[in-house]
């Protein structure tokens, strides 16, 4: 693992070297200098062509043997040889650039290059999108990376102007919604080199885009006291929003008072700083994006590697610990020991967190441990035998059934998934709290489920990549998703959606929840999903969240939870999305729906829990 | 690759460390030694359980705290504690060493260990497959290694004995077949110890099934002159027949003469020691049993990768140079310069054995160079400039369009197959020689498809997991594909199936064949495809095959096709396999369809070429 991580901390970069007469030398040359790859012409301008003369040249561009085809294949992005105006009105203009723009893209396939750079020259790009994914249907391999500017032009204008056309994100998005947002198709984002604004909510929408490459003109560089290129550190600080997106890194115009070399190693060097100031730690590292499959800890036994991650988040078990102390310190001083039942308690982190809680508080405990899972009794067993001896007792039984011989002070449990209710704590602690003192103290006392609309095409296109043998594409789309989010936007910040007390001391206990939520969207973008968070009260003032605003520090337990929406939505500034949950259950399972109302009604996903739902037993 | 090469060489080697009661200890000492894993009991005997006890004991095995859980996983093979009675008719035998044995699969799971060990100990093993199957399908992570000797324990009675009962295959047989052939359920070969005699068609037919380790037991070694161990010749031969098998290598049993570190690294000198001699050379490695669509030249230009690996292959121009020296010297001594036409010329290969044999032959040539592909043309033209100058002259348009000013005395083409003629070299060349000479040779002059009977449950099992969106699984069972076969057994030797001849000069020329072939089965075992190859006279003598029994010697190109059947078929001795194969053709397309009549009839495979067919146009 660590090997890999060290191979993701690098940056791969490459340098664009025009139009050399020798693309060999120009590529030795660039590959000595320590780039990964080069961006050049597909075509030299020595092979210009009229496809109308009846003498076409039948020499299109360099020969293939120039390179072996595994050369071709990693070391070579291309851009075209022209701006073809394939949108063009006027119908000679249309044709003959599309019959030459289809002929290049055919030698870039046979080429086996592995992504050609393309610009939009304006808002419609109708035509050119429909040849591009002819090609990617027909069987292309190369990627399409879009040129896009990062900073949307039209803000250089004194005059403002908020109509669409301005927005070159707009372009972008019009573009590659013509094509179903294929996979394929990117966005190779130019640093803004002219000292206008950088917008964060920008920059930020960007950050939920296929962004697969940043140009970065050689002018940005100036030099350090020791007379090294550096960028400064407005520019540093995009590159770091970019930094677990697995982007490459284009340095391109002509040097200035540095070599090449030293632009890429300054580059690496950047990298290794970047990574190291980043916050997402090894923990998380190589689970980006990827998609999992919630847990269903009531009806599956966890497995060892399972209880080892749990247990490697020490914050959690900081923080529960001093929710403990704190309740030990509440409970009146004649009680002694005080009986502390742990349910679930797995592999033993919150026995050890109540035994540790115990001493610094110098409160006497009994600890009762209560598992279902034989596997993680067998530790227990163990851990009793040899390090906690008569303090602690065991019992091999499901929590809503289990007997014990007293009752409890403090009742302590870490059921909450990444929606907090999602993993049944609710129907768990209901069933436990009957062993509870009538004045006990459940740990945690409260939990309150977070939703936040997002943007992220790039999870989009994973969930119907991901269709397997016995699922259709709408279970796919209505299965909520555990996922590290990284290349997505989240819209706005999350709302609060259903909250869960315990003990719950009502009459009739209902678990079931319906809850509409609205917010409204900063800036125009793409609606595919939204993610869900949690906030727990462990005990007063000790909380645990997953929101992002409000994170526990260093937490590394918990990624979010997606619910994906069938297809991606459009939104404008300032329109509502308003969306309506449901948590639903019946005798056998707990479920999810929910449904857009706004800026669309669409219809209700995951109805009666079809696609995806919770075991109860 | 070449690195990946190197990794591909290694054998990996585990120690059978047996019921050590420090494992953590035992584990160090072998990883010290060189070995990467050990085997070991899932339960030591100081854990021994009974369930029926009232108070059975809820410590069951080792605590999982002992090793992190990537250790588990990567470094422990496991035997279960005992041979569990499950198929014990006597009932509460069954029930009780059931709820035993679902109690350690289960521990199994919980320490996510990679493999357990089982042993055959009857011919019936209908319960322990119901109960592995179920915990597969119910998501436990394991493979399951069958412990199977690899020579017929029955060989050893001096009594003749033809029953089915009495071969440890056919236990094997039965049990895998009950779980449909799982693919995460595969063997462990013991290597014979006692003398018995080795039976080649035996270890063959292991060839075609999933083996996934072989267990050296220690008393195989014997000293060599510098008193190292080593392995007989005879299990050196054993050893190399499974070597592209990717399987492991358990080492078992008290050591001798030798330490276990000695073991070790004699297998590692081993390993590379076969790697060397292996036919199977860099070229094909990693391609091993990888299922390839097989290529549409006519409708789809082929890219630069895939010329490149056709030019690779030394030895197949090697052979048409000598075909073409062979009929530049039969053309009469008055016709000069000789013309050559080259159809479908690619980036040259053959034009330039064109160009060399007629330097060898002293018989000045003319050659056209015919080929539809614009961007194989844009090679062609920088060849011609710099390489070859006016002797060639270039055509780039579909052969069978194609209008050359002169009649060729020799048309050379290299259209060819894995089947021979399923990419239409037939079609191909009965419309381009119109331009050949009346008495003008056509080298190839013919080829032969060949077709044999296939053993390989792994093979079998890709093309169901092959499945992808928009494919179902018959359309997968109905599809050829190109394979380099490794993990496979022929069962018995090809026989020749559809002969094509160039020039056809028949007033009507039919493509479309319809045969059947019968095969005999030397031994019992599963059929579950064909394997084509073909034989291709390109002139008089000079020959190209890839069908084994007269492979052209080192020629890498062409890996089989395979035709799959759409289920495993079992086979008895000299029972006969008889298909029925068709070729087939329309305006558009031209397709293959099969049908098995015996051992039973069984439906015909791609009607109409609804699932497979190759396009015309």
């Amino acid at each position: 693992m660590s090997e890999q991580n060290e191979f993701k901390k690098h940056m791969s970069c490459a340098l664009d070297i025009g139009e050399p007469l020798n693309l060999l030398a120009s590529l030795t040359t660039a590959c000595n200098e320590g780039y990964h790859f080069v961006v050049t012409k597909l075509i030299h301008p020595n092979h210009e062509r009229d496809l109308y003369s009846k003498d076409a040249p039948r020499v299109i561009g360099r020969t293939d043997r120039l390179l072996s085809s595994n050369d071709w294949n990693k070391l070579i992005v291309c851009r075209l040889s022209k701006q073809f105006q394939i949108d063009s009105e006027i119908e000679n203009i249309r044709e003959h650039d599309k019959k030459l723009l289809s002929q290049e893209l055919g030698f870039a396939c046979h080429l086996y290059i592995p992504a050609i750079l393309i610009k939009l020259v304006q808002r419609d790009n109708k035509n050119l999108a429909h040849l591009l994914n002819c090609k990617l249907q027909a069987g292309a391999s190369f990627q399409v990376w879009v040129e896009t500017p990062m900073v949307n032009p039209a803000k250089k204008s004194p005059i403002v102007n908020n109509e669409d056309c301005d927005d070159i994100w707009e372009w972008w998005n019009d573009f590659r919604r013509y094509g179903n947002y294929h996979k394929r198709i990117g966005l190779a984002l130019v640093m803004p080199t002219d000292g206008c604004m950088l917008d964060d909510l920008e920059i930020k929408r960007w950050g939920g885009e296929p962004v697969k490459a940043i140009i970065i003109p050689t002018c940005l560089f100036i030099s350090n006291q020791h007379k090294q290129p550096v960028l400064p550190r407005v520019y540093q600080e995009i590159i770091k929003q970019f930094l677990h997106l697995d982007v490459q890194y284009i340095i391109s115009g002509p040097r200035f008072k540095h070599t090449y070399q030293q632009y890429c190693s300054y580059m690496g060097y950047l990298g290794k700083k970047l990574y190291d100031q980043s916050v997402i730690g090894e923990f998380s590292m190589g689970c980006e994006d990827f998609l999992q499959s919630p847990l269903q800890p009531l009806t599956e036994h966890l497995e060892t590697p399972i209880y080892e991650i749990f247990e490697k988040d020490s914050i959690k078990y900081v923080l529960y610990q001093q929710a403990i102390e704190k309740a030990l310190c509440d409970i009146a001083k004649n009680i002694s020991p005080i009986v502390v039942i742990v349910v679930g308690a797995g592999r033993g982190p919150l026995v050890q967190a109540t035994l540790n809680a115990s001493i610094i508080t110098q409160r006497k405990v009994k600890v009762y441990a209560v598992e279902k899972n034989p596997y993680a009794v067998n530790t227990l067993e163990e851990r009793i035998a040899n390090e906690w001896n008569d303090q602690v007792t065991l019992f091999n039984e499901d929590m809503r059934v289990c007997e014990p011989p007293e009752h409890a002070d403090i009742l302590v449990s870490e059921l909450l998934g990444s929606f907090g209710d999602n993993e049944l704590s609710p129907e768990c602690l209901d069933g436990a709290q009957r062993f509870l003192k009538p004045n006990g103290i459940s740990i945690p006392q409260s939990y309150t489920s977070y939703l936040a609309p997002l943007q992220s095409i790039k999870l989009y296109n994973e969930i119907g990549m991901s269709k397997t043998a016995d699922k259709t594409l709408q279970v796919l789309y209505e299965t909520p998703y555990v996922v590290h989010l990284v290349n997505a936007y989240q819209i706005t910040n999350a709302k609060d959606l259903f909250v869960f007390e315990h003990p719950n001391r009502s009459d009739m206990i209902i678990n079931e929840r319906m809850r509409t939520l609205k917010f409204t969207a900063e800036q125009n973008c793409v609606l595919t999903a939204f993610a869900g968070f949690f906030e727990s009260v462990l005990y007063k003032d000790v909380i645990l969240s997953t929101n992002p605003v409000t994170h526990s520090r260093n937490m590394v337990s918990w990624f979010p939870i997606m619910f994906p929406l069938p297809f991606p939505v459009q939104v404008k500034t300032n329109e509502q999305i308003e969306v309506t949950f449901w948590r639903a259950e019946n005798n056998e399972k707990v479920w999810y729906e929910w449904c857009l109302n706004s800026p669309f009604m669409g219809s209700i996903s995951n109805i009666a829990g079809r696609s995806y739902f919770i075991k109860k037993h």
